[in-house]
């Protein structure tokens, strides 16, 4: 039963699950995470792509990318269109489930948190400072330096992609860019990441919730996908 | 003298000495790691697997389980059903014993402590929110998303079971596991690491203790294992 | 397009936008990772030193030094001399470069950021206690720690240059100068690290902003310099 | 001039630089790492330990011990005796000068702090309830922890102690030893460390320090060293 599209949609899956569930342990009322700050969150963020490439890998997808923005860029860069319409939907719909997971892990404690906008961030991202143009180019920027990072860490003369500790660099360049770059916008760098769970929140009967922010969804979504594609030309120039 | 026997236990005993430890080390009153938080004791559990995992293979465990899910769920999925009769009475006896150890290295810091809940939290886990029904699945999924991910570690694509890279990636999944769903129930999801330290505490002459929590044990025992059995038919309907 | 000082200068932009970057991350008013500490800090100036090397690497440095420093000690030690003028050149404007993409990602927050000396500490280093003879020897400490490790490191009797496991290496190695050394002056150990984004304070129009610190410019290059070049002799005469 | 003598001498001085480095660096007043916990100061002991092993074996010591409880205790198992009276004068020798480093890279930061049983903490350890019986167990069983996880990280089943995986494994144990256990006595669990430093901090003129702890110093010295002895015995036995 394994296929590309099964990898991507369960390594999306127990990706979602693990890093929207930091974000609920932290946030959430009662959680035993409560306030365990920045590190927690980055720290969790990285390991749940660890996990969600090796979920992907051995499920079926050897790209393991998990992200659309990645899917686009490398399109982009080496001509695999073929694989949009297989990944994209696959990604978004493990990024719904996983926030349907991570609704299910914490049901008790959404009734005790009565900050509505803490339940919106558990599923998707927000602004610091609301100021569109600087929030999509930080977006725009951290998915430049995601991209740049992977092709950097695969490159020829450095590892392998199968190997292991490949999935580790990865996993250490998406903590350091939520560590250095998450601050403005908490950085979805993925729009399957934003929008699945926020679509989660919008259908789910979440105690205390409030609007899905559907007024910034679009900027998660278009900012992402324009630093990937950026990034895909900016490698098929320079390479 | 190594044997599987001899390793599970071995094993089992470090994982429960330097897991309960680093709890001991943050609730207990004059400890130098006082209230050091979530990221000092996801870290000190993971790398207790990853210590314990090696100290169970290099004294004749070569699958280094330490855990009765573990053994089930790939007792259901591959068939080894002959482990668990050897491996099961082994992890329960390390964990015992490894608690006492805990009990022993944190002697004169009982007794400065007056918290009852906090002298039980070293040993057992218990619910952030009593809800049996949500606690009994975050436990499930925990441990379900445990044995997923070493299946998904150790696949044939990516890494050998025996590679040191393998088990330091076990260790991430294992601190990711308490990062982002550790908020609920305090993960379990090993019913050795809970039953075997809380008849350590119920049998130890502990300054200050209260009652073991006897009516939350059977969860922690249970749930685990229903989990790792749904992930040991999970794996083997789907490859 | 690749070549050693398009590595070089690609690598030390990303360096410094992910290390000047988490420093703004910690420091400015309204950012999400707002005074989340030491750890954060330190742990994200080494995961930038990871992703520059891997950078640098792909796009045509083998070497991989992003600090003059560093080039100055091998320099030294191995007779590079001719490195000197492409790396150097190549190492201050990314970092000057790599200073202002840190100014545009977090651009709403400069003015929401009163203290003019939080505003400096993201681009440039500055002394706890300022005290010259002092903070000139704990950087040219820290940067002999810093060559004597990359040597250590890379020392024929346990891994290679070209590994990746060697660049995690150098990653741990800059995590706890950061960690160790890092209270008294900030651990610049790189000239071009604290020059380049100065010079972007500099010339910057960022609100609030106060003076440059040039009264301590000199020190933060001299003092890199100094000990990157004495650790040279000293490994060029012990061995 | 690289030799077993100069290796470990130099691999300890690295240890104890960059291990009490960071306590001043958390416990001085005015150090930028003022406050920041456990986890740093756990870190970097961990990775002082990493970048020692490196340092020893690039400068002549293939065993890197830096440990005279882990110099006896492979002396007991494997009847070494001979390097006794070479490596344990370097790793004194080494520790001592450590210390002296980090009281000048540290200079100004002494007089900021009035506490002078911070001062003591910088150099050696002391316990956190004063129990001598307790203490002495605490010390004895961590460094039998860290003997027992030595040999398992190195177990031919699993790893060689020459590779960088095994050194950064023996990082993740002297970690997880401090996460977990070193809440009571500060983890010692090596004679040269607290005797090294303890002699800098008797004969340095230290602003505002106080006595040199002597009445505690025999403990962390035999207790390492009985611990080192019998996890020695105990390998030999049952192997």
């Amino acid at each position: 039963m394994t296929s590309p599209f099964f990898g991507e949609f369960l390594g999306t899956f127990v990706l979602i699950l693990l890093g929207d569930g930091v974000v609920a342990g932290v946030l959430l009322e009662k959680s035993k995470a409560k306030d365990s700050g920045w590190i927690v969150i980055t720290a969790a963020w990285a390991f749940a792509v660890i996990l969600g490439v090796f979920t992907a890998k051995a499920f079926g997808s050897a790209d393991a990318h998990l992200n659309p923005a990645v899917t686009l860029a490398f399109a982009v860069q080496l001509g695999e269109y073929s694989k949009i319409p297989i990944y994209l939907p696959a990604q978004f719909l493990g990024a719904f489930l996983g926030a349907i997971a991570v609704y299910l892990h914490y049901l008790p404690h959404w009734k005790e948190t009565k900050d509505s906008g803490k339940i919106l961030a558990v599923f998707s991202t927000d602004p610091a400072i609301s100021n569109p143009p600087s929030n999509f180019f930080s977006e725009f920027l951290g998915t430049f330096i995601l991209i740049l990072g992977i092709h950097s860490i695969f490159s020829a003369q450095i590892a392998d992609v199968t190997t292991p500790m490949g999935v580790f660099f990865v996993g250490i360049l998406v903590w350091v860019i939520g560590l250095s770059m998450g601050g403005t916008t908490g950085y979805a760098i993925n729009p399957a990441r934003d929008l699945g769970p926020r679509l989660a929140h919008y259908l789910l009967p979440i105690a205390n919730k409030g609007n899905s922010g559907w007024k910034y969804a679009w900027l998660p979504i278009l900012a992402p996908l324009a630093g990937g594609i950026f990034a895909g030309l900016f490698l098929k120039s320079i390479l």
